[in-house]
Order: structure tokens, then sequence, then C-alpha cells
């Protein structure tokens, strides 16, 4: 018999929270074990859930609020059906609704792992795409083009690219449209990434948005991906994770697949309340087959807390999945100052990602790609960014504008 | 031109709210309006959001944490295409993850909604399958039935049926399964429906589960309907609305859908994040096509407040919305005993939903439909139901069992 474990945080001031774990264990599976006829008690165990662990915190004199336990309860494989809605409506369902409850973590089976591929290229598959191993890579965001025209777009792309960046993602705003429809836009910015390569001599994937109805996101893909497209950007929370299981699968959408935190945070941040974000971003992302996962760095005005983040990464990266590794890519309020902390936190195995560190650099787009580059170059090298500013104008002025982050 | 206008409630100690809103306002639409060149304005105009209210919450010594302000801005239609992700994303997608932000209610502009064909039967096509128009409806809920078989389910079934129920949904957790695959389920409920019908008279909508990969879940319904479901009921928070607006809006998909709440509550209850119920569970359920609505019940042990539910039920019902009207069920704790407190909050469109108020009867559970079936028709002639059970041995041993809401 094979189990999905799953861990929640429950607060309760008075809860007896041994006896609650036993009512989900039970209620959530066979559903009554004491009314069940003797007869039956049988072949309903390989049906029942079991609890795993109780830990209750409870400090001497603790304040109304601050009573919690961490539960974890193994649910039968056998009971659902191997897909994310039925697992997450499985163990998190009905008692999502009932009282401070957070789900806080989720172990899978293999057979449960068995039903998922995980990401097609993931983080060696990414890099092998690029050509590049040893370094962390960078990716460039556009800035919001809503209203804006292909050439404008493709503009816009030349300069991100022949910046040095190694990614450029749409915004995650930018729907189907009829000025920059996707096709129309994959083939204006492959132009503009062409006439790039000439300059920087770097290949770059361009992960253009997927959007519009569901049942019409394949035909979209391959369209983008007739037309040239080297990856996709994905809102996947406001779809849900099967429709991103089921594109990450398909063999005809044969790019890389960056997951959108978009919606996130309806779900994460409450400490009593939804899902937590290594879950979330990390865990549930991965199996279900995100190549790049981006979320809130710990770093800019959209703040995630460090250790939170860091959760995420592990995930991503974890060698306990059976499936590849997601690249995670921190995203928000990141400059070039930056780098050296963000190689200390999550490592080379992480995009750069930077918008406004890139197209508000003082000498423009093309000179914060430079920066950046510069910077990662620095970081890899152990050298202070200060010192290789003196001898790069746009680095020097990035950390002039923005400041070197010790 | 024509605007969706999302209000959000914001908790903040310090900020200087209307700035916030106006930054709200400009960036998720034209990104940035002071950079752009004076010639740009014009064009760029039609697609900038604009600050539609800002009421500052602001009590006398104020606590830390008490101050918020409610935020309405409104989003240019010709920004986003006409689905729920494209919606969510551009009103919720970034922001949600921008401090203690909650979704606290959301407004369609006529050109967006007109891309909605909305519910298919709705509160009047319920009724009209049914044949019921003059009282309010009720619902019995499968008790847990995972491992049980086609033999067992037809069995509990009849039971639910020959109580005189007007609909029996199953469990939500009851998903895809070798022992009771969805046509064959279909197919024996049916016949006990059919044998129930000879004693009660009554017609009767079976509502079973759609589960299992995204791109399967219509050839699901049609096979479903093809054995001759009744009904559907549909965990949409575990697949996204796009998912049930576009089995809503199938023509092929003729049956009433039920939408489960299954993981509302990872999204409603926090006061300072997600997003709120009655546009969760209310307008948005509505608009994407449910044509019945399952919520927590203020009466039960999974509890929402009242205020709360009446929401919902007002999004539900309203005649704002251009189209059709969603049941409202509230759902868990429900026992006869709750008839009149249901009628008086929630007046006769509603659905009377019991599960364990049906198979914990102390007579079994033929007679805990049957009390509900005296409860409301005593609550719709004004008598109490006291009164009712001098008469009605089943009324009267559901409320010695569960006793009477006053």
């Amino acid at each position: 018999m094979s189990y999905c474990i799953a861990t929640y945080r429950l607060y309760d001031d008075k809860a007896d929270f041994a006896k609650k774990a036993q009512s989900i264990a039970v209620g959530m599976t066979a559903g009554s074990w004491t009314d069940l006829p003797a007869a039956r008690h049988e072949s309903m165990q390989k049906h029942l859930g079991h609890v795993v662990k109780v830990d209750v915190h409870e400090p001497e004199n603790a304040a109304p609020g601050e009573r919690y336990a961490d539960i974890s309860i193994a649910y039968p494989d056998i009971n659902f059906s191997r897909d994310i809605p039925a697992l997450l409506v499985t163990v998190f369902g009905k008692i999502s609704m009932d009282g401070k409850i957070k789900l806080t973590d989720l172990d899978f089976s293999e057979p449960f792992l068995s039903g998922f591929p995980g990401p097609k290229f993931g983080v060696e598959g990414v890099r092998n795409l690029l050509g590049v191993h040893d370094r962390p890579l960078l990716m460039s965001i556009f800035k919001s083009v809503i209203g804006h025209n292909l050439e404008e777009l493709q503009e816009q792309f030349y300069k991100q690219a022949v910046g040095g960046v190694d990614l450029i993602k749409d915004d995650e705003i930018l729907f189907e449209n009829p000025l920059t429809p996707i096709e129309k836009r994959v083939e204006v910015c492959l132009k503009a990434a062409e006439e790039a390569q000439k300059e920087t001599g770097k290949k770059l994937l361009y992960l253009t948005n997927l959007t519009g109805h569901t049942s019409q996101l394949k035909q979209q893909a391959v369209k983008a991906i007739a037309a040239g497209a080297s990856g996709l950007l994905f809102n996947v929370l406001s779809y849900g994770y099967d429709v991103l299981y089921e594109l990450s699968s398909d063999p005809d959408i044969n790019v890389p697949i960056a997951a959108h935190p978009a919606l996130a945070g309806a779900l994460y941040p409450s400490p009593t309340y939804g899902i937590s974000a290594s879950v979330l971003l990390g865990k549930l992302m991965r199996i279900a087959g995100a190549d790049l996962v981006l979320f809130p760095s710990p770093y800019g005005s959209v703040v995630m807390p460090r250790e939170e983040n860091l959760a995420i990464r592990t995930e991503l990266l974890s060698d306990s999945l059976p499936v590849r590794k997601s690249m995670p890519v921190p995203s928000a309020g990141i400059h070039p100052g930056l780098v050296p902390l963000i190689l200390r936190d999550f490592g080379t195995e992480v995009v750069v990602n930077a918008g406004g560190g890139i197209h508000g650099h003082p000498m423009g787009t093309i000179a914060g790609g430079q920066a950046f580059v510069q910077a990662i170059d620095a970081a890899m090298r152990q050298i202070p960014l200060s010192e290789q500013g003196a001898h790069h104008p746009e680095l020097k002025a990035a950390l002039d504008a923005w400041g070197e982050s010790k």
C-alpha cells in the first residue's frame, strides 16, 4: 500500500489536536470507521487514512491565537486518481474550510509520481538549449507592452537581447490581442533575436505568454512553436496545475515552460490559511512540469521572506523527486548590485531576472543587460562588483544608481 | 470605453493609499505614465487604469494592523481577453503578492460579460427539470462511498431517493475508479431513481462527480450523459473557472452543473489575503456557468460567517448580472431543525443540503429524507416544526436527536 502525505498547521486555542487529526484521517477517506460493520473493516482498511504525526506547539502562557499543531496525515493512493486536482481535493478540499488550517507540505508516493513525467527540459535541458552551464542565467522582462505594436515590441526585444541576456519573457498581463498576436509576436522577436545574436554571439530563449481559453491553449502553443517560439510563459494558478501538466507532458509542445506566480499571493502569505509557498510554487509546479518557476524574490518590493524563498528553491532543485529539476527564478526588485547576494542565497542554479533593473538603467536598456552580464561575471570570479565596475561603465552606472548589496 | 472594476482591501499602517492606488492603476495597465513620451499619451489613454475610489479606514489611536483602505480600480477591457484567467491575472496577478491585500469585489463590464453565457439552466431551469417551483429544493449527499461497489452505491442511492429528496450528489472525493466508474455509477443510480419514483412520484437529479485530467473532462461528461446522467458535480477551484466556463457553455453538456467549493478555504477566510467568498463562490461561479453553487453554511461545523453567506447568496441571485441565476446551496451541519432558519436567511430560492442530517437519522436514511420533506412542508406553511413533528414520527425523531433551532 502506498500513501501521499499531507502536513497541515492548525491553529486552535483549545482543540484536542490528536482527535482532530484522527477525524481528518478517517473523515476524508473511509468516512467513518466506528459506524462501519466489523465485516467491512478488512476491505476498507486499504482506503483508510492514517495519522502520521501530531506535533503540538503550546508555549507556556500562550496568548490567544498562538497555540497550533503540525499534523501529518497519510492518504491512501487508491482513493484518488493520479492528477493534481484529485490530490488537492482529497487532502485540502473540504478541510480547507474547517477552521484555521494551512497546507504546509505534501509528500507524494512513488506510484502517484509515476503519473507525472515532470519538466520536459528542466535545469539541464534549458542550459543545453542555451549552451550555458557554468553560471546563473540572465532573464529580462518586457516592460509593459500593452497597446504597443509589433515594431515597438521588436525594438524593445532587440535592445534586451543585444544587452546579452539569455532569456526574455513576455509581461504576464499581455494577453492574446489584435496588435501583437502570439505567432506574429514570436516572428518579430525571433528576427530581433537573430539580429542581436550577430552582435553578441549568444543564444536566447523567448518565453511568450500563453493565454486564452483552456481548450485553446495547446493550439495557441503549437501555433507559437510553428512560428519558432523557443519557450512559453504560463499563468499556472489562473488555470490550474493540471493544465500545466497536460501542456508540459504533450509531445507537441517541445519548448520549455516557465510558470508565472500570478495569483499566488492569494494563497501563500497568511500564516493560518492557504498553501505554503514551497508546495504552491515549489513541489506542485515541478511535478506539474514547469521548467522554470518564477516567485517573488526576498529583495524587492514584492517581498517573500528569505526562508520561504529558499524552501521553494529546495523543492525545485531537490534530488528527492524522480523528475527533472526546475530552474528557480526569484523575481522583483532585482538590480545588478544584488547579484552576489542572489548567488550566495541561491547558488549558481538560478535565473537572475530583471525588469526595471534593466530598462531603468541610466544608460538605457542595452546597458542594463550589459551591467547584469558584468555583475554575473564578477560574482562568478568572486571579484567585488565595485572593482569590476571600475573597468565597466555600465555596471558602474548601475551600482551608482541602485547601490551594491552586501 | 469600458472597464471591469476590482475592489481591494489593503492593510498598511503607514502607506499613502491614494498613491498606492494610483501605482496599481498605472502599473497593472499602461506600466508607466510619466516615463511615456507625451506623443504616446493619447494612444495609451485607452489602456490606462483609473482609480475609482480610495476609502481609508483609520480609527483614532489605531492599533498596529487596524488601518486599511478599500480601493477600487477600473481596468480597461481592451487590456485583457474575455476569459476569467486573463481577468484575474490582470486585477490580482502580481499585486496579490504585494503586501496585505485582499480582492473583495469585482464588477464586470457589459462587453466582458458578453463572453459569458452563464448557467445553462440556472434556478428556473433546475426547477423546471424537477417540476418544483414553490419550495426550497432538498439535496442529499452520498455518505463516503470510497471503496464501495456498484450494488452498495445503488442501495444507498435508493434509500436517499425514496426519502423524497430532489437531488443527490456524489461525494466530491469520489474520483474515477475501477469499482464505480462514472457511466456505471450513473446507470445503477438511475435504476434506483426509477424504483424510488414508483414510490414517491417525484423526479430527481443525480449530480455525478466529474473528475480526471482537464482535457478528458468533456469526454467523461458526455459518457455520463449518454448513460443518462441528469447533472454533474465539479470541483471548480481545483481546475480553474475557465474549465467550468468551457463545460457549461458546451452544447453537448446539457445537464446542470453544481460547483463544489473544495479548496475555497485556502482563499477566502483571511481578512488580509485572498479573495472574498462572494467573488470566489458568488460572482465568478455564476458567470462561469454554475447552475448550483455549494458553500459552507453558517450553521455547521465548517462555518462561514452569516454575512459572507448572504453575500454569496446575493451574488448568485442578483438581478444585476445578465445571466441566469445560480441556486445557492449552503452546506454542512444541516439537520431538519434548521430548515426554518435556512428559509429565514435564504428565502425559498435555496437548496437544503444534508449528509449526516439524512444518513445519521435515528430511524435510518429513508426517514432522514422524509424528516426534511416534512420540515420543509411545515416551514413553507409556517407551522412550528414541533407541531408538525407531533404527526410525523420521522421529523419528531430528528428534532429529538438534533434539536430545533429558533
